[in-house]
């Protein structure tokens, strides 16, 4: 079916079903941010491919939102719908959209299996101030989609303790604790990175988010997990049972959220299950809507896994060092595609690598200024030594997760591009060196990354930093450095990246991007302070400096840095490349 | 009745209503910052007098919680109550603290009609997680206490359109589009200085906020005034009349609101009305509940407002000037509670001035470091050369409501008093010269001038600015540059005050205050960008700056600052003042 032939069945489901309008996210049961093929059905609907976007559609109408990072994506993808371009001024959300162009009384539709609680309750209450309904009991979708992927089933398996640093009876006992704290005695959990991280499990099952497809319930005395049996191995089996896990197939999770005790206490966070659970368990039981212990213990890594993520530091950094290097000094012809492959293959000869974190960005020329740019053969630039290039990659390891950004110049950068560079690394510097109280949230530290591009009337339309998983996932909560109002405390233990950037549209895009870990700094008679350590070494470019712009704070923390990085990297360096290494780090 | 008395008592209602627990928060009817004596119930119970606290007594406790900017003076004047440091580390709020301290099924009794409906919803939630019941239909106060001042009733009167700028029936047309706009057909008003906005109207009903006690109720055909009528002179009354205002008593509000036509959408702000109020609409009507259209346009300064409010800093940046002179050169013997009246006495010289916009501060070595101290009596401190002198103080003008701080050292300063000087001026300058996109929030403006600080290991327990009225109140929201995740964007024509400061416990307190108004900076590729224009003229202490911490651009913005203060000030001040003056704003 073409979209045209896709749209014209949909309506006629929706006349059957009496509905004005179905709106469809970009979700599936879990609240993940990025879907097994079974769940894209925004990709399967619109062509587009991004990881963040809302279609909508009327009886005349179809429309797909979405934000800055996808809007050039967006335009070349999209068939058959207008795009929206979220965050514009005037331009309304889909929900305002909606509630202006539907009439009293009329229906919505929205599958309840994939949306959050949290979003569909919000929904509800915009949308009936309009008198307009939203239903979340219907799925339009699948009837339609012949052809759908299955739902992904690669084999579970145990994160050894050498590496997880807490056994996961230990991980059931923190949370129990938090349960009770709360005075519930029964826990939802949907969020596959928070069921990896308790039960110590990784999986396959999500295109570079090692986790497994699966629910899991928590009571004081059982614990449930909901996962395809083909999944587990006896030995796994085993070993989970003997920690008191029972295991149920994946879909019996739907019938036993029917079924809980009536009365329970049950805490789950409304951003983390789907309306379908939140209603289930509502029509029974109590809710407590709280974060999951398992996201605020998560976040906060342990000693053993801090002392991995400082060893995957200096693999990852040879890594990228090694790919720098070829990328300068190589003959070869090079296009975006194949040095994406050959920064795998640096990659792949580190200890422990088990695959990248996400689909490596190699951005070439205007293609740097779309900020998540994917090459495929359609768009695959050749490189030659005229423009900017960015590299954004990362690997998932045994031993954490990593993700680094650089831009370089293949030939000789212009005025304006050493300005600009100067001016996201003045950025970098300014939350690299930052210290504050504990009591600090994630916009106070990117406010004062952004401020150095807002004296220029410049800015950048993502956040600062993310939160980054231990062998999971590349964007983890709950703490961010964003513009957006999270209210989340820093803590140290937090891995977070430091990621400004500076984007001109059709002609180049800078980001710089290292990963910091919140350490403690000091105790002053103002409060306890914290600082950031650096968690990825490799080299900025020198070239694309301009002295004159830096402070001599800013030029002594570069100079630190750059000696840091080369102490740490040339012990494992091939002879050329710790020599082209010590060039580039020497000071400015 | 002394304190034990009164507790004695309160225990005595508790248990003929068979409650376990008292809430009193600092709270009116109309969630008012600071209250007529009618309601300063925290104050007649537990002796202290600031304006941000809530006391709790239980049959075995009393405590009384309070923050930072309120923790040396409630010690002062706590009796027979045990002070909790609101947001100190490990001190539970005091809901926390009753929820850990009370056992399932005890009941909580808290006056409905005073808390409001959005803290009430908070706490009902929290303590059923807990089992444990919050009762809002209670008063257990008013029986106990004799000698209770009596409601205010000064006069209301209208605040001229040659001042106010837009006449009341304007304010009606917009707010009404605005309640279509949220389908709504009726509004609930009880803020009383978005009422005196929207009928300009002012009074004298509460201390230095020049506002009348009233509700108000819109529909789209009818306008309802709650207030008492002896406040209305008959001309007054015609003059409402003639513009649609139908006025009744004040008590009155109370039983109409339980007699809305069933099925109305009443629009209402649940941070702004008490949980009495929200309860009694919601029994019959929807709710729509949003921040109050009054609230939004407010905030947004007009075009007559703005040039009122420029030609008041001059006015009101002489009274300061005259003041500092006077501070500097006169040999009389000075008091703190003695320097506020001479410079009441200098404010009152200006045209249309009415009254202070709130009680001075003026505070004298350790008293500096108090940030809200109030000099009395007994704490009175006479001056001397040899310590730090802060003065804190406003006007309120039918052209405009002003704020400003100011520290001076009145002998030779310390090498530390000059830096922590220099550190709090810089603060100033990163939010006088911010520049940022439109989209920009208040709590970004607050960490660019925190940062100066943090990196030292200092810091400072209150906003970074507030939003000020027009011959309104103070402190008027939404916005506010602070540490709190408040979502609201900075727009063109918000008032502001911009004043950083530091503490010093026992020894001396710095802050810096201007007040600032958001303007258009430029249109770029990155979209509109504002920044702030000064609107407070009072040159800063050159004495008590470090030049070598001041970066170039610092440097300059001192010079600059300076010299338009001089040029604007110069023309109305006596000749030694404006040669002193002269002296006191030569270049760096």
């Amino acid at each position: 079916m073409n979209t045209q032939d896709k749209l014209f069945a949909l309506r006629r489901k929706m006349d059957e079903a009496g509905v004005s309008a179905v709106i469809i996210p970009n979700a599936d049961p879990h609240q993940s941010e990025y879907l097994a093929g079974h769940w894209q059905t925004l990709k399967w609907l619109t062509g587009f491919s991004g990881s963040a976007g809302t279609a909508v559609v009327t009886k005349t109408k179809a429309g797909m939102w979405t934000d800055f990072r996808y809007w050039i994506q967006a335009a070349t993808q999209l068939n058959g719908f207008d795009l929206f371009k979220q965050g514009e001024t005037g331009v309304p959300f889909f929900d305002r959209w909606l509630a202006d162009t539907l009439s009293p009384n009329d229906r919505i539709a929205l599958d309840g299996k994939i949306v959050s609680a949290a979003q569909a309750d919000s929904l509800k209450k915009q949308f009936s101030q309009k008198d307009i309904v939203l239903e979340t009991t219907m799925d339009l979708i699948s009837d339609l989609w012949q052809e759908r992927p299955t739902r992904p089933g690669t084999p579970a398996f145990e994160l050894d303790i050498v590496y997880a640093g807490e056994t996961r009876k230990e991980k059931f006992s923190r949370i129990r604790k938090k349960m009770a704290d709360y005075n519930a005695d029964c826990h939802v959990l949907a969020a596959l990175d928070d069921i990896a991280w308790t039960f110590n499990l990784r999986g396959e099952d999500i295109h570079t988010n090692p986790v497994n497809l699966a629910f899991a319930l928590m009571t004081m005395d059982k614990i449930r997990l909901f996962i395809d049996p083909a999944k587990v191995s006896p030995e796994l089996e085993t070993a989970l049972r003997t920690d008191g896990v029972s295991l149920f197939d994946y879909d019996a999770f739907y019938e036993t959220v029917h079924t809980l005790n009536k009365k329970s206490k049950v805490l789950l966070d409304p951003e983390k299950v789907s309306d379908f659970i939140y209603q289930a368990v509502k029509m029974r039981s109590d809710i407590i809507e709280a974060p999951n212990p398992s996201t605020k213990f998560k976040c906060l890594k342990n000693k053993i896994e801090i002392s991995h993520i400082r060893d995957t530091a200096v693999k990852d950094g040879r890594a990228v060092v090694n790919f720098l290097h070829w990328l300068d000094t190589s003959d070869t012809p090079k296009t975006e595609m194949s040095t994406a492959e050959q920064l795998l293959h640096f990659r792949k000869e580190q200890d422990a690598f088990v695959h990248p974190s996400f689909d490596a960005i190699m951005a070439f020329r205007e293609h740097s200024a779309i900020c998540h740019y994917s090459a495929d053969p359609d768009t695959n630039l050749p490189l030659s030594p005229d423009a900017m290039f960015l590299t954004d990659s990362g690997g998932n390891y045994l031993t954490g997760t990593t993700d680094i950004t650089r831009t370089v110049h293949l030939g000789r950068p212009t005025n304006q591009e050493i300005q600009d560079y100067t001016l996201v690394l003045k950025a970098h510097i300014a939350v690299a060196t930052a210290r504050f109280p504990a009591t600090a949230r994630g916009y106070q530290i990117d406010a004062m990354a952004r401020r150095h591009l807002w004296q220029q009337g410049l800015d950048f339309g993502h956040g600062t930093g993310h939160g980054v998983g231990f062998f999971l996932c590349v964007h983890e909560g709950p703490a961010r450095l964003s513009t957006l109002p999270v209210d989340i405390a820093l803590a140290p233990g937090m891995l977070l990246t430091n990621e400004p950037g500076l984007y001109r549209e059709g002609r180049y895009g800078i980001r710089l991007e290292n990963m910091v870990l919140v350490v403690k700094d000091r105790e002053t008679p103002f409060g306890s302070f914290l600082k950031f350590e650096n968690m990825t070494f490799c080299h900025f470019e020198r070239s694309l400096m301009d002295k004159t712009m830096l402070s001599s704070a800013e030029t002594n923390w570069v100079n630190g840095y750059h000696q840091m990085v080369y102490d740490r990297l040339a012990p494992g360096l091939e002879a050329p490349v710790r020599q082209w290494l010590k060039e580039k780090t020497k000071s400015l």
